[in-house]
């Protein structure tokens, strides 16, 4: 059975669910396709599916660092209530002990409720132990590089600084990364040279091999994290260097998930979103990505951070167009479950919106505000334009020490896209209003244990 | 009788000769439509340009303030042959006694001699005396302000900064500038309440007038410089502000025009470009542009002050696709004179280059460097990748004092999208490469006498 779903009412019709494909970018920055504004980079697949869907420009990542982002997604939770963020470690690694909390539950846990199939192909990074991996969170396999891949580092000096330097000398043998099916180790290292070629036909094998029951597909792909590593046929594709050469051979396989999707007759009944799970980790210069006008980075709080693309394809359900509203990666829970018919568990905090309407209507977001957490920290919250920073702080040597402000630094992001003009003098009431909702928020907080801290 | 324009052999038929219209902005910076990667300003307009079109990323203003990149456009030539670069005054101004000498050849006289029909509408900026204004210089007619609109200052107060603190207490009337139709003024001060308006439907209106012969349409917008107005359907359109807001009306504006030429049928003879003179004018806050990525904004050699979107269309002629060469608005007095069949004058050096093999079939540019000027003097130069800067100097307080290079700072602007990574000592023969390239332009240079000096 094929399922067509449709708007009844500009609803969905609950005996047609539709399947759901996330496609989840590493530290690919805010400015890192062609139809954000990259001038050396060729995205003409993403751009054709911004064209034909909704682009989305405030759209922001649950954290500004892998693991609580990745945790935030797949919750539809503030990573500080899971316990996946941390002051000690910011992600996890190797040889950390934990990872997400059995009683957590994810988006594949949630769609399974209502008999989705599910698959999750690529980085995961919310525990690399059996008990923490996908196939023990609701995904019915697991094909992919469980942590970052710039990991279990095994060749010879600081590789951080080998590859600022000397690019070219760094292999992917020099990174002992394991490559698993569900839970079994399968190459080790894994050959990153081509990983995001085989990720991508991973991911149109899936979707050909399930056309016939909704399913949850989760490519999260390990670049372009650094090191970075494209195959044969991309290597030298972009003028933007290697970096280009990645984000293309991505963009290649979003094609190839959209052509596949039409081919079987999916494209009707399919949502798909791209998105990434934190700005660009700048220090790697030409390496990293571009945060595009926004300011600095990956592990910041400033826009750069935790801004990224996203973008909606759904012919027939997403209205085309540019949303300028708020949204989150953690909306993504919320508004798969209601498109799938799942109510949302009454025993927690769900931290996502449900974004339907917006996604079929361009109605205004039910999301008025962003809370902009480092570790268990809340650091900087937007309500509508106005963003509020109680304290910055840089990364990586770059954008200054912490530092607390009070009263805040307040900037309208919609207005200064770059947060240049601090206007916190002209609007106290505007701090009032944030100063309240921020009140509220943690009133009724309650911190997860820290998963991140213990190391082995 | 309906000129279509039919490729031969991947050439224009010179019995069907298209028209041409070019639509310039003012100050527009690099990042400042949502196809360019601006969150706040939405250009529907403009990014279907850009979708059915070229978008291209590496095009460049002739000069990076408004005067000498305006004689670079209408005369395919560097500013700096035609003296209408000067390091004295950097633009012409409502006392200036001179303006575009006579002896220049404009597009509009070029293509005169294939027997264009031609109008200007909006900003001239290149001499406001009659000898000057553009029915002397081979447009049929002209409709517009001669020069910005913050020119001619009566309000009270340094304006400059009255724009800065308090924009809603500057009115139309603080700004005393001429509308002119042909030579004659016909308003003044020019209600820029509704300027943008008028230019749209000006334009419009001399489209459905002209269908039955080629013309050449040059509609140059005063905005989005400084003080900003948009009309009243316009006001509070945009997230931006009002930046935004004029940014948006000229979109429309764009949108309008496309629709025009598709009605009376003319989209498939008929090529638009969309570009702007210089880079975002920055120190007026949330009142200036977005250079996006880019470095810096008008009145540098940084990429910010020149590189500006340009988007080409023509359903038919035009091959889609973003296009990453090089291109500069020198390039359209050659290219549309191959376009319509005229040859280029033999009496003097031409630098643009004819772009329409990349136009029609995306064959690479036979641009291959960019020239820098700061008034009469050449800052940066860039071949291919590489752009070497011999001269950097901040504007507006911003950026830094004038600082000479040697050896120049070398970038690579593709890779190193920001100017951030100076590796001049890694690429010595690159340089050398650039240094003989300089060293060839200067040997054949003869500067034209500096037309923008005197002041009465």
């Amino acid at each position: 059975m094929v399922l067509c779903p449709t708007l009844i009412h500009g609803q969905i019709d609950p005996s047609n669910r539709p399947n759901f494909i996330i496609i989840f970018a590493d530290d690919l920055g805010y400015g890192d396709l062609s139809s954000y504004g990259n001038p050396s980079i060729n995205t003409p697949h993403l751009d054709r599916m911004a064209h034909e869907g909704q682009k989305w420009t405030n759209f922001y990542a649950g954290a500004s660092v892998c693991t609580p982002s990745r945790a935030a997604l797949l919750t539809g939770r503030l990573p500080v209530r899971s316990g996946m963020s941390s002051n000690i470690h910011r992600v996890l690694f190797p040889d950390s002990k934990n990872g997400l909390p059995t009683n957590e539950i994810t988006l594949a846990e949630q769609l399974k409720k209502a008999g989705y199939a599910s698959a999750c192909i690529g980085k995961w990074h919310l525990g690399h132990k059996a008990q923490y991996l996908p196939t023990n969170n609701g995904f019915d396999s697991y094909f992919g590089i469980p942590y970052s891949n710039d990991m279990d580092y095994i060749g010879h000096g600081d590789y951080k600084e080998l590859v600022q330097q000397n690019l070219k000398a760094l292999k992917t043998e020099d990174y002992n990364v394991p490559l698993l099916r569900n839970t079994e180790i399968i190459e080790r290292p894994a050959n990153q040279n081509n990983i995001t070629k085989r990720y991508n036909e991973a991911a149109v094998a899936y979707i050909k091999e399930h056309k016939d029951k909704p399913f949850f597909l989760y490519l999260a792909h390990n670049l372009p994290h650094i090191p970075l590593f494209a195959s044969e046929h991309f290597l030298g594709s972009s003028k933007r260097g290697l970096y280009g050469d990645v984000v293309e051979e991505i963009d290649n396989g979003v094609g190839q998930i959209l052509k596949t999707l039409k081919e079987e007759g999916l494209s009707a009944n399919t949502v798909v979103i791209f998105t990434s799970d934190n700005g660009p980790w700048l220090p790697f210069k030409t390496h990293s990505g571009s945060a595009g006008p926004l300011k600095a980075g990956k592990g910041t709080t400033w826009e750069g951070g935790m801004r990224e693309p996203a973008i909606f394809w759904g012919p027939g359900l997403i209205e085309p167009g540019m949303v300028s509203e708020l949204g989150s990666t953690m909306d993504l829970f919320t508004t798969f479950s209601a498109m799938a018919g799942v109510g949302l568990p009454k025993d927690r905090i769900i931290d996502g919106k449900d974004l339907s309407e917006t996604l079929f209507h361009h109605k205004p977001s039910p999301r008025n505000s962003i809370l902009y957490y480092r570790g268990p920290e809340l650091y900087a919250v937007r309500v509508g334009d106005y963003k509020a920073h109680f304290i910055t702080q840089g990364e990586y040597g770059q954008f200054g020490e912490r530092e607390v402000h009070d009263p805040p630094m307040l900037y309208n992001v919609n207005q200064d896209i770059s947060e240049n003009f601090n206007i916190a003098a002209e609007h106290p009431e505007i701090i009032a209003q944030i100063k309240k909702l921020v009140e509220d928020h943690k009133s009724d907080l309650v911190k997860g244990k820290d998963q991140l801290a213990e190391r082995e």
